[in-house]
């Protein structure tokens, strides 16, 4: 338990490069190419590893097909089966790399729709950097090198000739963009430069996990250049405060927002902020960072800036991520035995119609019905389908579709048809209790009350995870206390103003570290639950992803 | 001249792999980084060369800050140039890379929401697969071995350790694709498989321009299998006529859209569809491709289905891609010597307003006026942007936005104040006869007026490119008709039955190419220009990009 890969995280890579304590029965490992032919969508990856004989692989698929582990006794497998069952992802051909399967893809879609708009509101444009890099860059900010070089991925060989330089695929981009911005930047009235990137990055991760942790990954990267460090620190600030109401409003993921330790921040940058998501089996995911950076790059790559009295100057910058890590958030926080459950606001299909017929007489009016009410929400702005296959019976698909994690069901039978009405069913709300019969089919009634429900149910996602959050937060006034939450999985909140050796043993001894100094303090603070010292804020320690 | 790089072009590579014939007297190359940090940005590219001395550099680029060299004369100059001043993209610090700026991605984002949108309509959905690809799989399918090994990126290098199997950056995803295909197709209802991605593709190209032919650039490449060839075949035409149609409506490109001939087809591949559009210096570009790829890598890769009676079938494919190579393809379709002009349906910014004062008190009035306009345009969907720093003149500021290809400009003084209107004028009518004073402000009929010119504008691009390919396309007869077309920069389109060692004879001797036979065919056809022969069909011969 508890494999410490790196001390320090660095820059942006602290979101895919923190601690994989508490290590899980399986990887993320495809099998070898020799295997790779078999039909393996619907086997329970969890405990997929290259050591099983393709017969034994056969044997379970059969077995396993449709099969999800039990959430609260195999997270870990529950995670990789609702991920293979909902074909959110796939493995792909090489080790640690991952196919993003259309329905994954859509919730990074609505992810993005969501950002990129808030990043143009708030100024930045998006832009596109090369992804080759070369080496030399990367050893020009020494933390830098220090950080990746462990995990590059790098191309030696370019048109069937050996390079002379080796290139480096971009891991993340402050050093080319560093370049480019000291070419671009001349005086003040150039800044400040606000820029925004969609791209993939790739690193050589040995620990990998479906969207938590992959050797490529998708992500945005945000880059500014300012003329002082307020305005540097307010960019910082502004930034993780969109992913922190994105993260609320949109993904339901009550995350804290704080700032990083000195041992977990970027070891150049002034500060980093981060927002971090408390998971089903209650490990934090960071889920998104935001970097003071500082006059590091700018010192390193000599990108300066003449002010308004022509004094040369190294520019401030920000930079700032979220990545398909977020992806595996949302599974992770809303999910159940069931499989995924959506936060409406980004699940691609809102509701799911179930047209239920038995007589071949029933089947048309049930299926004319089931079309003007998918015609109505559609008009209306809703995402719906209909499932009219007539492959699978009526069960098979409410079960398969409350597995997709669709916020809303709507059956209409027979009967409903002739009493103009439907059934609803809720996903966050098991059984009857979540099942409303007898709703008007009439289109304005039907949008108005999808809509209410869909609020109600995106608000009912938050407030279950609000409070797992808060009943596995242990206020804890010692060091004793501390171990004691840790060992019950839960995360600690206490005083903290001890050293960073105290906090390196915190880990050594736990496996928890330092998830953030959150923004919202206690008034009483008290004293250190290490040092015994006064201190000045409390912190928040937790195993994490 | 005329430099022959290969023969037959293959797959979704031939948008990048064609001749490069007629090749221009600069080429796209980056500064080793030893000069690097050198500004760039207002140089003129068009003599940027590894070989001139720093000193030199910096001398020419005082001389040529903001001069654009005249298109007539020096093409290629003018296009680097545009691309210099306009900001559209610069070079990044590996050989034949390119750095996408703001305003040139702008152009690509809005390419891409078009196209999306089209792709969704059609039923694809996006999807993304790992860049790296195992070199074994290039190798599965033979003329994709022969076609890509020789510009491939190859990854040996990852988390510090030698790979056991290299690792090629994906050219592009035929080969990942069929691997997973392999994997979640078991039967005729898992068909047809329609997906897409938006992503980026490295290729080591030894002759790069930017946008046209750089090492890596970003496109889309659909992906799609079927039960029956017909349904392939149907799916490849649909494709091309969406690129046929963004091309005319959105892009004013007024392409020729065609089937390659068998030597330019991709060599597995049944047929291969294109769109043609003539550039400023009649030179083709090739816009976009769509391919049936038949049973060739669903054979390589054993993709195969259970049909309706079980029988086990290979699918049949298609891929079809655009990429940034389309931005080139828009500047040097409708650029003058003023610099860039956009098709309103795709500039970032619609209309520019300049706001003009004299004298300090007038400057409130003038600016408030400025904002009413903006926001009533805003208001309306109309892209639209002010100008109101004081550190530059008006007229400094026409030749700024005119040179960045804005398709209207809004002038308001105080006179239009005090009369309540403006004046406005348009970007490809150059001089007094583009521009109308005494437009009213009052905002329904300012956005009226404003709609119905930008609908003009994008018509009259239309047409002038309509116009200019139609006279730059000569009917021959005759092997001696062609070359003499050719010679003078022309197209020539005639009746063509012979072999593909005729055809391969005129590229060596003439740098032209089949770009394809139309599928706008005339009546009588007549025999073939070089065999005497009947012809069913006539071909385009151009030099191309």
């Amino acid at each position: 338990m508890g494999v410490i890969i790196r001390l320090s995280s660095l820059s942006l890579t602290t979101i895919f490069t923190t601690t994989t304590a508490a290590s899980t029965s399986a990887s993320f490992r495809t099998p070898s190419p020799l295997f790779t032919r078999l039909p393996l969508r619907r086997l329970s990856a969890a405990k997929l590893s290259t050591a099983v004989a393709t017969e034994e692989i056969e044997e379970r698929r059969e077995k396993k097909a449709g099969v999800i582990a039990p959430r609260s006794q195999d997270f870990n497998g529950w995670y990789l089966d609702v991920i293979a069952n909902a074909e959110l992802a796939d493995y792909g051909p090489v080790r640690g790399t991952m196919v993003i399967r259309p329905y994954g893809y859509a919730i990074w879609e609505a992810i993005q729709d969501y950002l990129n708009v808030k990043f143009k509101e708030t100024g930045h444009s998006n832009m596109y950097f090369p992804q080759l890099i070369p080496y030399s860059f990367i050893e020009k900010e020494a933390s830098h090198v220090e950080g990746f070089s462990p995990e590059l991925a790098v191309v030696t060989i370019g048109g069937g000739k050996e390079l002379e330089e080796k290139l480096v695929v971009r891991p993340t981009s402050e050093t080319i963009v560093n370049h480019m911005f000291t070419q671009w930047i001349q005086s003040y009235r150039d800044l400040p430069l606000m820029i925004n990137q969609w791209v993939n990055v790739t690193r050589w991760e040995m620990r990998t996990k479906p969207f938590v942790r992959t050797l490529e990954f998708l992500w945005q990267e945000g880059h500014t250049a300012h003329a002082s460090p307020e305005e540097a620190e307010k960019e910082a600030l502004q930034m993780i405060d969109i992913y922190t109401k994105f993260a609320y409003e949109q993904a339901a993921i009550p995350v804290i927002v704080g700032r990083k330790s000195k041992v977990e921040t970027f070891a150049g940058a002034a500060k980093t902020y981060t927002i971090e998501a408390m998971m089903g089996d209650r490990k934090a995911l960071q889920a998104g960072t935001s970097h003071n950076l500082g006059q590091n790059f700018s010192r390193a790559f000599g990108t300066q800036f003449a002010d308004e009295n022509g004094q040369r100057e190294h520019v401030w910058q920000t930079s700032w991520a979220i990545s398909t890590r977020f992806v595996g958030g949302i599974i992770m926080t809303h999910g159940d035995d069931a499989g995924l459950m959506l936060p409406p606001k980004l699940a691609p299909i809102q509701v799911i119609i179930i047209p239920i017929w038995k007589k071949t007489d029933e089947k048309t009016g049930v299926l004319a019905a089931a079309l003007s009410v998918k015609e109505s929400l559609h008009t209306a702005g809703i995402r719906v389908k209909i499932d009219d296959s007539d492959q699978k019976t009526p069960g098979w698909k409410f079960n398969f579709w409350e597995m997709k994690g669709i916020p809303l069901r709507i059956e209409i039978g027979p009967r409903d048809v002739s009493s103009e009405s439907v059934v609803i069913s809720r996903r966050d709300v098991p059984g009857k209790q979540g099942k409303v019969f007898g709703v008007s089919m009439e289109s304005s009634t039907l949008v108005a009350y999808i809509k209410d429900k869909l609020d109600e149910i995106q608000l009912a996602l938050l407030s279950t995870a609000v409070s797992f959050r808060d009943s596995n937060i242990v206020d804890v006034t010692s060091y004793d206390e501390l171990k004691e939450a840790i060992s019950q999985g839960k995360w600690a909140r206490g005083p903290w103003s001890a050293s960073d050796e105290d906090e390196l043993k915190v880990k050594e001894e736990t496996g928890a570290t330092i998830r953030c100094f959150p923004f919202e303090q206690p008034n009483e603070k008290g004293n250190c639950l290490m040092s015994g010292n006064p201190a000045d804020e409390v912190a928040i320690f937790a195993k994490s992803y």
